[in-house]
């Protein structure tokens, strides 16, 4: 059952997933990563595995889906800024 | 008392809050903010004081810490963005 503090949950992860997205809509287009820094996002994406190990241990739909979908974000800027380097 | 994964938390909180820091230093820095949106910081702000609301009805202190941090950094750039626009 989803209570109201999920939905505001599930609306957090919306708005915070949401900002990341042109980064990685950018980086696909122009096929430039150049402005990235790799190791910022290698720690990014093991701080975001961490928090979705978190979140299935809160048992918290918002901060599972969240952090899978960042996690899969992430993940595409690394591939990307290993391939064009 | 701070359990196991309690510590996960704090651990993933402290690696994605630390990947937020360059861009912050960099901007502080140079004073520019050129290359950033505010719409998607404005979002993004948004996003973590939803965050922060949701941390406190989990009672989970990883997340209360990370988003309380993570949402000073994103104003500081708000503020700056505003300020040499």
């Amino acid at each position: 059952m989803i209570d109201k503090f999920e939905i505001i949950g599930l609306i957090a992860a919306l708005l915070t997933t949401s900002a990341f997205v042109p980064q990685v809509y950018k980086a696909v287009k122009s096929k430039s990563t150049e402005s990235l820094s790799l190791p910022m996002y290698l720690i990014f994406f093991v701080g975001i595995m961490l928090w979705l190990v978190y979140g299935f241990h809160l048992n918290s739909l918002a901060m599972i889906l969240s952090n899978i979908i960042t996690g899969i974000l992430a993940l595409v800027l690394i591939i990307l800024k290993l391939k064009y380097k």
